[in-house]
């Protein structure tokens, strides 16, 4: 049996800007094969000359002939530089709307391809592509959700749920600025990237939830440090409490006095919830790849369902 | 007259990270030429070998045969990876220390270099380069100033002077961070660097002085309003404003209830200027090149003066 070869009864894709992830679903919403790449949005040229091959190199052998297989896509491959654009919807706004998935052309008879469109927000302006499949698998495993789901990443995304619906969030560019500090500024000579102290985290964070406005006078301190005593090893995970500090202070008016979700695994759930911890918050954790299956396989169920009668 | 070639009585030199500049000076203090180069100390190999042919080669011209020409530098020229490492000084400490200037090796007979050293801090860490001499300048044509000085520039600094010493200093790294996020971010393609509007830069400075913890998510606002909304022309002066703003909050510490003397010229001198209008408080503004010789003229004088009878 090891050598048949595994066909998808659907397929889930997080296309992102700089990752691709795909799953070979079964019917029963059981994960048969899994695979990723590197060919995020931002390298490949828009429409289905550029997307299609990738998709059909990396999981091309999980299609079975003489039939379409859906591919239920989410995330920046419905932007416009994506394979066909999926637009916006404004919040509020339930997190998945069955009406409003874009069906994307594709040349291989075998393929059936549907982009789940983002949402945004316009006081203050605001967008998210992937984290609204990410929040809708959520609540449909925790329905009844009244509280703040923080969706760490590049662009981190708090987002605020009343009634099922996204109601307002905020990202914070967070990831962005602590790949650009530790990559390509002064700091990155100062830096280990690979080593992780925890109280010495949280001790930054905590500096910076205090006094956010003296970031970029500590971020300063790091090099200093290094210039007069030498290589702190832990001076990295500083940099990351910063940084995180900053943002759970910007996002109090999120969290305050509200239940959160952190939908992270890895680092993420390691540094949000050792800040969360630190100011006694009530969290909980949940894995972003069983939110996002989630919230793919729920639409899946939709495009099946007549509209009207799921 | 005017085939005579330029000859210097001796040469200024303010050597950083990235830049050269170097001045041919008469021994009355007048400027008879001037240079630069993009051959800051980052691109140069450490020693005379690497640094003494760049010297050379911008200012070759300007030295005498058969005889010693003085060279006075300050700045990144003096760190380790420089022509000659000058060490710090410990605050408090005067800007200028005749008992501290590095004599550097050089090949060329005509050449006597002198290297003014840096100034460094403990708590928190800090250190600048070349910094120092321009706050000596300063200071030598504003004798008795109490208060802040605030030199903008890659990595900021503000620096509280008490009876003629740097009692204390911060840096800010607002620069570099605006260089990233302008030129590394998602945001490179919202931004219209050569367009400033001087009212949606202080708008946006006051939003970060009120709300400083905000900033990663103002950040974000910038992009999402331009994928919502199409491209602000100010939105590269709000960014700059968000920045400043931060850095402004920060350095409260230094500049409440304190006169604030400003070592700037052109687009910082602009900006800093409008957000202490904007906050009413007491500064003046000084030239950057005017202070930084005025400091290695006062060095040359202290060179050429038995010590301790100056």
């Amino acid at each position: 049996m090891s050598d048949t070869p595994i066909k998808a009864d659907w397929v889930a894709l997080d296309w992102g800007t700089s990752n691709l992830r795909a799953w070979a679903m079964g019917a029963d919403g059981s994960i048969r094969a899994e695979a990723r790449s590197d060919a995020g949005m931002s390298g490949i040229a828009p429409g289905p000359e550029g997307f299609e091959p990738v998709l059909l190199g990396l999981a091309g052998d999980w299609l079975a002939e003489g039939r379409k297989t859906d591919v239920i896509a989410c995330g920046m491959v419905g932007a416009r530089q994506g394979w066909a654009e999926a637009g916006y919807r404004a919040v509020p706004a339930q997190p998945l709307d069955p009406g409003a998935i874009t069906r994307a052309v594709a040349h291989d008879a075998r393929l059936n391809v549907h982009i789940l469109g983002g949402l945004s927000q316009t006081n203050p302006h605001d967008v998210m592509r992937g984290e609204e499949t990410q929040i809708a698998g959520f609540l449909s495993r925790s329905p009844g959700f009244e509280g703040v789901v923080c969706l760490p990443g590049t662009h981190t995304k708090w987002a605020q749920i009343v009634g099922g619906e996204v109601f307002h969030f905020a990202s914070f560019m967070t990831g962005e600025l602590f790949a650009l500090l530790a990559g390509k500024s002064i700091l990155r000579h100062s830096l280990d990237l690979a080593h992780f102290e925890r109280d010495a985290f949280v001790e930054a964070a905590e500096e910076s939830l205090a006094r956010p406005e003296r970031i970029a006078a500590k971020l300063f301190t790091l090099r200093a440090e290094h210039l007069l005593q030498g290589a702190d090893p832990a001076a990295a995970s500083r940099l990351s409490g910063y940084l995180l500090g900053m943002e759970v202070a910007g996002a109090k008016p999120y969290w305050l006095g509200q239940p959160i979700a952190l939908v992270a695994a890895g680092r993420h759930a390691e540094r949000y919830g050792a800040i969360f911890d630190h100011l006694s918050v009530d969290y909980t954790t949940h894995d972003p790849d069983t939110c996002v299956l989630q919230g793919l396989s729920d639409a899946r169920t939709h495009l099946l369902t007549p509209e009207g009668t799921a």
